[in-house]
């Protein structure tokens, strides 16, 4: 059972979710540098070991064995989980739920090795379930994230990704629409449009334009090589995108994961989907993007103590490096 | 060169240092398991090896041979520096400053294992520097820190702690103050002193409460095993701790890293200072302590993408756990 706390010296929160301790980082540790098997018979997310899963909540189907590209199971050790009734003071309680998207069949290939047509079923297995989870009552956002290798927080090794529904806008959301809402009272402008905009102009830090995204680093990136694909087009959520705008994030997401390899390597790391907002009062102001964060970094006290990153890189040098690796 | 960059889409602050790429993570890369020797030829925080060090600005003398108990040294990779003008737009430039202490002259020993002398040492040396960063003009927070094994961020084994100097006060510590504030305001009470009282009735995460300090997991731990040491009078700011209260933080820290040595084996770990405030009008609101923040979990995307964490453990059997570790 998790509970959400906030911590009463600072008003920061913290989900404690003790049952994840035991989750099965022991026995299959995954590197992103292991070589893996087709099939690996301890792996609960391979075709063939369904007995290891709680349940198949969800599934993408394909005309080739074993029957699917993607399946939507509950997490094993959930951070928030929808069996209880919602009280009365919901940031109290661990309301909210949490899904994994087995992204699939095959155990050995990361995002960047799928075909055309598997990479889009998890893009759209993303954006079906990432609706599904906005329509549970009581949720206010959405969290959509990738952990590739155990750097990056990763458990399991068999590519997957998270989607966990909060009864709560989180600090971090909550402060980025304040601030997008803030610049459009003041501006009439998206601040992201704006940003794109001056970066695609500039050149400084841009990775590749394609006709519906801009792959850049950010101009105050927080790790190295760190790659943010933006929407060009105006869109307030991630749930707005249309089934044009997720083939080409597909395609977009596994040209910049390529970019990555080829420029460092196989390593561990994260994808962050910044959801946008829904919200009607929002609209104009948000707009959803997705963040490619490598680990090549270990944050340290500095990190914790003050709330900042320290990048040891320079943005428009991995830019540079990055836009050099296609291919 | 760095620069403290604010991201435009959500107001975020990074600190740019691409010189601390260069550091010597691979030569001398320090796993906080890995025996060591006494005194290390490679290593530059080891005595004799005084060519490699960039400086000396400071240095604790000791009867014994090599002659000093710890020393202070600039960062040879340092996030900001003074060697600059203030500019007019300070945040835009890289201006502070950041000092490394070596807190012992063997290389071979952690805080923990150091004579009550040696670690005492090594605290007043953190408070001497502390009250000197914060004179440097323009400087308006300092933070010390301590990261210990190459999970937690170090880059060199041999024992050190690190002080930076800040020109603004950074986004956690302000909202901390900000916090306190608020809380003092509606309250008439020092939040902390409140908090710490509240633990120590109901006892269900106090570690060990001696003369003056408070053990105890936090309420919100944001990760296993972290323990607050947390000073039972009311201090504002660290730069006012007397002698007395750094004789007795420096055994208190020596029995919280003992707890968890004991607890939990060789780890990688930090030490953040919450620096509190000097600044009079937050005077009777601010509190400074210490926190020790083991590394036993990678963070990955829902922390990134929500500024929120996930603590997979409970901070009660925690504190249970350590309170029977001693000794």
């Amino acid at each position: 059972m998790s509970e959400i706390r906030q911590d009463r010296t600072n008003g920061e929160w913290v989900i404690i979710a003790p049952s994840r301790g035991e989750r099965p980082h022991a026995r299959v540790l995954a590197d992103a540098k292991t070589p893996r098997l087709a099939i690996d018979p301890l792996c609960p997310f391979c075709p063939g070991n369904e007995d290891q899963l709680p349940a198949i909540i969800d599934e993408y189907s394909s005309p080739e064995a074993p029957g699917w590209h993607t399946r939507v199971i509950p997490n094993k050790f959930p951070v928030l989980s929808t069996a209880r009734q919602v009280p009365s003071d919901r940031l109290q309680s661990g309301y909210g739920n949490h899904e994994v998207i087995i992204e699939t069949p095959r155990h050995d290939i990361d995002f960047a090795d799928m075909s055309a047509d598997c990479s889009e079923a998890v893009v759209r297995t993303w954006h079906h379930r990432f609706g599904a989870a906005l329509a549970i009552p009581g949720i206010e956002a959405v969290m959509l994230f990738r952990n590739r290798g155990n750097l990056a927080g990763a458990s399991l090794g068999h590519a997957h990704s998270q989607i966990v529904a909060l009864p709560f806008v989180p600090p971090r959301l909550r402060s980025t629409l304040d601030w997008e809402y803030a610049h459009f009272q003041t501006s009439g402008k998206c601040v992201v449009c704006e940003e794109t905009e001056r970066e695609l102009e500039s050149g400084k830090r841009v990775i590749e334009c394609t006709e519906r995204y801009a792959i850049l680093t950010p101009f105050a990136a927080q790790r190295p090589y760190e790659q943010w694909i933006v929407p060009r087009r105006h869109t307030p959520s991630f749930a707005m995108a249309n089934a044009d705008d997720l083939a080409a994030l597909s395609d977009t997401l596994q040209n910049a994961l390529a970019r990555l390899r080829n420029a460092k390597g196989e390593l561990s790391y994260n994808l962050v989907l910044e959801p946008g907002s829904l919200d009607s009062e929002f609209a104009p102001a948000a707009h959803w993007s997705l963040r490619v964060v490598p680990h090549l970094t270990n944050p340290g006290g500095f990190e914790l103590g003050t709330g900042m990153v320290i990048n040891p890189s320079s943005p428009e040098r991995d830019a540079l490096h990055l836009a050099q690796s296609w291919g």
